[in-house]
């Protein structure tokens, strides 16, 4: 038997085909170069078709089916909200796959919710009942699992901590897409640097001034930063600090076992858990803090591709 | 049949008779009277006794009892930790109440988890499966309520919202007992409105000069805010700021259907309700804050002692 687990992105679709306890027997890749709408959802069946008949040649039957999504996923209709992808605000996901595939369960799940599965199969979230996987790439979102089973909220928005408020006093450049993700996701980053750079006085001098600010992005402030360049040790600086205050702020209110770093700016930024770490103790609740430990995905950018197939697995056992 | 309901305060006991549908039959209290260790474990054991044979004497027989304390109820042990109460580092409440009444299923809380559950038997989360009780008064918890379940934590500490980082940077200020707590709490607030008026110029009029400034309580702060003092309503509107930021960080990550305001300072502090939600609204996820209610609690200073009830109830049932 096996199982497939598709990890819809803002950019691409990936598809792996699992044996029972996880080993990848298959994998492809599928760009969605602007598709949008049901273009999308047609990808989507088509390269699972792909994947089914691949298996068929190879003697495997694909028993169930998982799929990660860039968004909400809403429990109650199986309708998918994906901002990246146009047409898609109440997607009716969940019901064309499975109309496409009939016999075979399917099942859809949010990105982060996917991210924390796939650590708690094959990661470093294994054996954990509490654990958050903080994934801090172009956004922030949070996949939080409380006594073995994913957190969801009434209306299935749970893990929002992109919005989670940290400054102190509000100001309006937060509104668009919330305080933490302003000052500590990668776009946010790459923000942050390019107003810096914008406010220089002709004196003061960065590596960055170098090229167009409008083309700052996150890679090049994290160079910059290794260079020793001011401009970008302040942004990063208050990226770290609020790393560190979020991470207090889910010890105290969560208590988990495990806090995972994963996204594309963890990656970089792996290597300031000790700093992070060392923030997050000084807000914590004090012996909640000591019963954590942070550490960096196990499984990078294959996290949503894995929760896909153990959504899958799951379904089949239960 | 009836259920007893016990509520261990930092200062007092208070005991309830329930019916099975949530009716007091009758209730009493009894003064700590700084009961210290295994006396304030006699006291609970002595007022238990009175109260089972009460209900004996009205024909009424004790199917179940359930206990609120006021710190950590270490669930695999049995073991309380609570802070006021000198000896309780690792009480064994569980394993005491248990062997003196044979027969009687008992079963202990923390008070948080008491008082949303006491809400959802018979306040203002019932028929909720995704709420919280934040509740505010010489400090900060809250009580957090996911898909019917209690959080509890790796450790049960889950819920320690006191120490919450809000405030953009570190200040030593909040070691001692936690940013949130440190600025909204009842001690915090009478706190910061002693500081205040230790740094007032001779010439600044303060309503709170008047007296030692170390009396200065929160009642005072209060009434001091209500006749326009300048002092107080900074203080105040400190408060409400990161009362409102904690209730967006709440809504971003849990996506509740009800935020639940209870504890002493609201009380006082319910008629800020409105200007709690306007600051959350500034901060949080934009589609799940509209997902939320913010309501007082119903059962005010007997939230722990119907938590307490329903806990005795859900363990017959069970």
């Amino acid at each position: 038997m096996s199982i497939l687990g598709i990890d819809l992105g803002g950019t691409k679709l990936a598809l792996a085909l699992f044996s029972e306890d996880g080993e990848i027997l298959h994998r492809v890749t599928a760009p969605l170069k602007g598709r949008q709408g049901s273009e999308a959802g047609s990808l989507i069946i088509d390269t699972t078709g792909a994947m089914i008949d691949y298996a068929a040649r190879n003697g495997e039957k694909v028993l169930s089916v998982g799929i990660s999504v860039p968004g909400i996923s809403r429990s109650a209709s199986g309708t998918v909200w994906a901002p990246n992808i146009k047409g898609w605000d109440d997607y009716p996901l969940l019901k064309e796959v499975t109309t496409a595939f009939p016999g075979i369960p399917v099942t859809v799940d949010s990105d982060r919710a996917c991210y924390i599965s796939g650590e708690v199969w094959l990661g470093n979230a294994k054996n954990c009942r509490d654990a958050v996987f903080l994934a801090v790439g172009t956004g922030i979102g949070a996949g939080i699992l409380i006594n073995g089973q994913i957190l969801r909220g009434s209306h299935d928005i749970a893990g929002a901590i992109g919005w989670m408020a940290l400054s102190g006093e509000y100001d309006e450049n937060v509104r668009e897409c919330g305080c933490f993700e302003t000052y500590a996701s990668g776009a946010g980053i790459a923000k942050q640097a390019r107003l810096a750079l914008e406010k220089l006085k002709p004196s003061d001098n960065s590596i960055m001034s170098g090229k167009e600010i409008s083309e700052v992005d996150t890679r090049e402030v994290f160079d910059a930063f290794d260079k020793g360049d001011f401009v970008a040790k302040a942004v990063i600086e208050k990226a770290i600090r609020y790393w560190g205050m979020a991470t207090a702020n889910i010890v105290s209110l969560f208590n988990p076992e495990k806090i995972i770093f994963g996204g594309g700016v963890f990656g970089p930024a792996l290597r300031f858990l000790p700093l992070i770490e060392k923030e997050a103790r000084k807000w914590a609740q004090p012996i909640s803090i000591t019963q954590v430990s942070l550490v960096g995905s196990a499984l990078a950018g294959d996290a949503g591709v894995y929760g896909a197939g153990y959504l899958a697995l799951k379904n089949i056992i239960r």
